[in-house]
C-alpha cells in the first residue's frame, strides 16, 4: 500500500512495458504499441528510442500495408547483441539454449543423460560446455543478459538449491549456484521446477496465451505441475507451490518415490503405465509411454486396460484441480500429451463425474503447444524476467 | 501492460490507500503513514482533510507518548455517518449486521434458520427487515454505502446468482439481485461464498493478519474453502474457485450432495461424524460436533474412533492442499474448529506422511480467531471493497 510512482519509476516501468510487448508479440507498430499502453506516439518514439540505442529493438517501416497515409513504423524484438542462456535438466535428457529477445531459440545443445548416471557436477559441466560452444559461435559485442534453467525437482524461490529430485538423484542440490559459478558470466542462474517453468512458456508463447487461470501438467517420469493463478505463477510461501504430482489421488495405493502412498504421479507416472500393460521397463520416457498408446490403439487388450486405469486416476487429480482452481485450461505436457491423447475419454468422464458443473463449465483440456521445447523455452522467459523488469538497469551494469 | 497512472489516478489512489490502512489497523498518527505510504505530511494532510470532509474518518490528538516535542495527530476510522450492510446465510442461522469503517459491528442481528425450511424469497425478506430495523436506529444524516453478504454455496464472480448451494436448497438462485431489490437503497448486493468471504476475514482482520499465502477451510454442513494466493483471493475464470469440499480424498468413498463419491464434505462433514460416532443426528451443526468431541474426551471409544477417522481425512485433504499451494498457514474454521482441535494429532500425522518437507517446513495450522463472525466480519469487507478503492467517487454518487 505503498504511494504512486515517481517519474523515473514510469519510465523505466514504460520502457519495460514496450519491450515486454515486443518481445511477446513480436513486431508492433509504434501505433499499436500507443494504443496498448495508453501512452502518444511521441513517448512512444522516445522509448524505443532508448531501446534502440541499447540494442534491445529496432525500427523498421513495416511491408505494404494497403492502407493510404505515412505507415506507422515497426518495432522488432533484436536479437544480434543480447541473448540469455537457457537449460533444462529433464530425467533423460540434458538441453541448453541461446535465446535471443523475441524468444527465438538461436543455438542449442542437447545430450542424452543417462537415468541413474550424472550427478550435479557432471550435469553443471556439461551444461556450462555447452553454453561455452554457444558463446563461441557469436560476434565478439554479442553479451549474455541472463540465465536460467528448469528441472524436474522441487527449488525455492529464490537460492536455485533442488531441494528435492528423487528421479535425478539430487537432494539439497545448490544447482543454481554452481551453474553460475561455472559459466563465470557473472550472472546468476535462476532455476525453476519443470512444471512451474513449462506453465510460463504455454502461458507466455503456448496454447495458454491470454490464460490468466490454467494448470500446466508435465509428466516426465514423475508429474510436476505449474499453476497460473490470475496470471502470476503460484509460488506460495517459498516457491514450493504446485507440486500437484504428490497430491494423493488414492490412499494406500502405489508407493511413490516421495515416501507417501497414492499420488498422482505413483498412479499415473511411467512406471505405473508400464507395469499395468506388462511392457518391459527398458523403453523409457516419451517412447515408453507411445508404445502403450500405440499398442492400445492396434487393439492390444493389456494396453487398453493400462491406459483406462491410469486415465481414470490423471482424471480423478485434474478433477480436484478444477475443482480448487475453476481454471480457464488444464494443459497436458511432457509424456502427459501421449498419455491424455490415449485416455482422453476417461479423462473426460471423471471431470464429469467429480467436479462442480460451475467449476467446469468453461473448462478447455489441451496438449502442450510447445512440446519437448516448453521447459527450455520457459526457462528462457525466466531469465528474460530482470532484462524486462528494467532493460536499461541490467545493460548498463554490463556495460 | 498499461503506462503509468495519471496525478487524478494517483490521488484517488492514495485516498483509498490511506482510508485502507486506517480501516484495517485502526487509529493510525499521520507519521505512520507518512512513512507506509512512503508521501511526505503536507500530502498525509490534505488527504486527511479531504477523507475527513466526506465523514469517513477523523483526527484526534493522541493519548499521552512519553516523548517530547509536538505528536503528530492521529487518524481514526470515523463510524458515526457511513456504513455497509452485512449478511451472513448459514445453514442454520441468518446474520445481518451494520458495519462501520474500522470493521466495528455497530448493531447486529441474528435468528436461528430451520433445517429444510425457508425457500430464498423468506431469507431475502428476513435479512431486509433486519436491515430496515437496523437503520431506523440511526441517526438521520447516517448512510449505507456498501452491502455484501456470505453464503453456504457456490457464487460466480460478478452476478450475485447462488449457482449452487446443496445444504440450504438454493440452485441457480439470482439471490444478490432480490436482495438488493428489497433493501431498496439503490446499491447492488456483492455475494460471496462463505470460505472465500471467512478467508479474507481472517486475512484481513484474524488470526491470518500479513500472511499472504493462506487456505481457510470453513466447516458448517458441508466445507468451504477460501485460498489466498500471493495477497488476493483465488477466484478463478468465473470466482467458483476453493470448492476444496468437492476434492475427491477417498474414491469410491461416502456419496456426496453433489453427486461424486468420497469428496472431502462427504467424509469430514457433520453427518459423517455423527454417523461415524454413533450419535443421533437430532442435534445439528457446532453444538453436535462438539458433543462429539467432548464424549471424546470423556473416553467414548466410538467418538474417540470417528475424530480419528474423520481427522485423518481431513489430514489428507490439508495434505494435498499443502502440496498444491505450499502455504504460510491453514486456518480451521466453523465447526472445524472444534473438529481439529479433537483431531489434531492425526490431521498433523497425516501432513507428515503424504505432504513433501520443503512444502510444509513453514507452515502454521490455526484455528479461526473470528469464529462465528469470521464470514459476517469477511461480508463486511466485500461490501466496503468499493469504498476503499475510491472513497470520493462513492460518497460523490451518495450526495
Amino acid at each position: 500500500m505503498r504511494a504512486g510512482p515517481s517519474q523515473e519509476e514510469i519510465r523505466r516501468h514504460n520502457l519495460g512495458t514496450l519491450l515486454r510487448h515486443v518481445h511477446l508479440s513480436g513486431p508492433t507498430s509504434r501505433a499499436e504499441l500507443a494504443g496498448r499502453m495508453g501512452l502518444n506516439r511521441s513517448t512512444i518514439m522516445a522509448l524505443t528510442a532508448d531501446l534502440t540505442a541499447a540494442g534491445l529493438v529496432r525500427e523498421e517501416l513495416p511491408r505494404e500495408t494497403g492502407r493510404a497515409g505515412r505507415p506507422s513504423l515497426v518495432v522488432r524484438p533484436e536479437s544480434a547483441r543480447v541473448y540469455v542462456l537457457a537449460f533444462d535438466v529433464g530425467v533423460d535428457r540434458l538441453v541448453a539454449a541461446r535465446v535471443g529477445i523475441g524468444g527465438v531459440i538461436l543455438d542449442r545443445r542437447e545430450t542424452v543423460r543417462p537415468r541413474g548416471g550424472f550427478e550435479m557436477p557432471e550435469v553443471v559441466a556439461a551444461l556450462a560446455g555447452f553454453a561455452r560452444q554457444m558463446h563461441r559461435k557469436t560476434r565478439p559485442d554479442t553479451v549474455c543478459v541472463g540465465a536460467a534453467a528448469a528441472i524436474c525437482g522441487s527449488v525455492g524461490r529464490t537460492d536455485g538449491v533442488v531441494r528435492f529430485g528423487p528421479n535425478i538423484g539430487f537432494k539439497d542440490a545448490p544447482f543454481g549456484e554452481e551453474l553460475s559459478k561455472r559459466l563465470a558470466l557473472g550472472l546468476p542462474v535462476t532455476v525453476g521446477n519443470d512444471g512451474n517453468v513449462g506453465a510460463i512458456a504455454e502461458q507466455s508463447r503456448g496454447v495458454g496465451i491470454g490464460c490468466r487461470d490454467l494448470i500446466y501438467l508435465h509428466g516426465d517420469v514423475g508429474i510436476g505441475g505449474g499453476i497460473v493463478v490470475n496470471g502470476q505463477l503460484l509460488g506460495g510461501l517459498a516457491g514450493y507451490g504446485g507440486e500437484v504430482g504428490h497430491m494423493v489421488v488414492n490412499p494406500g495405493g502405489r508407493p511413490c518415490a516421495c515416501g507417501s502412498r497414492g499420488c498422482l504421479e505413483a498412479e499415473v507416472g511411467e512406471r505405473a503405465l508400464m507395469e499395468l500393460a506388462g511392457h518391459s521397463t527398458e523403453l523409457t520416457g516419451r517412447e515408453a509411454v507411445r508404445a502403450v498408446v500405440d499398442a492400445a490403439g492396434r487393439g492390444d487388450v493389456r494396453a487398453q486396460d493400462a491406459l483406462h486405469r491410469v486415465g481414470d486416476w490423471l482424471g480423478l487429480g485434474v478433477a480436484n484441480l478444477v475443482n480448487i482452481f475453476n481454471p480457464e485450461m488444464v494443459i497436458f505436457g511432457g509424456v502427459l500429451r501421449e498419455l491424455y491423447l490415449g485416455a482422453a475419454a476417461q479423462v473426460r468422464s471423471r471431470i464429469n463425474t467429480s467436479t462442480l458443473v460451475a467449476s467446469r463449465e468453461d473448462l478447455r483440456l489441451r496438449i502442450s503447444a510447445l512440446g519437448d521445447d516448453a521447459t527450455v523455452v520457459g526457462a528462457a522467459e525466466l531469465a528474460f524476467a530482470q532484462v524486462l523488469a528494467d532493460p536499461l538497469e541490467v545493460l548498463s551494469r554490463l556495460a
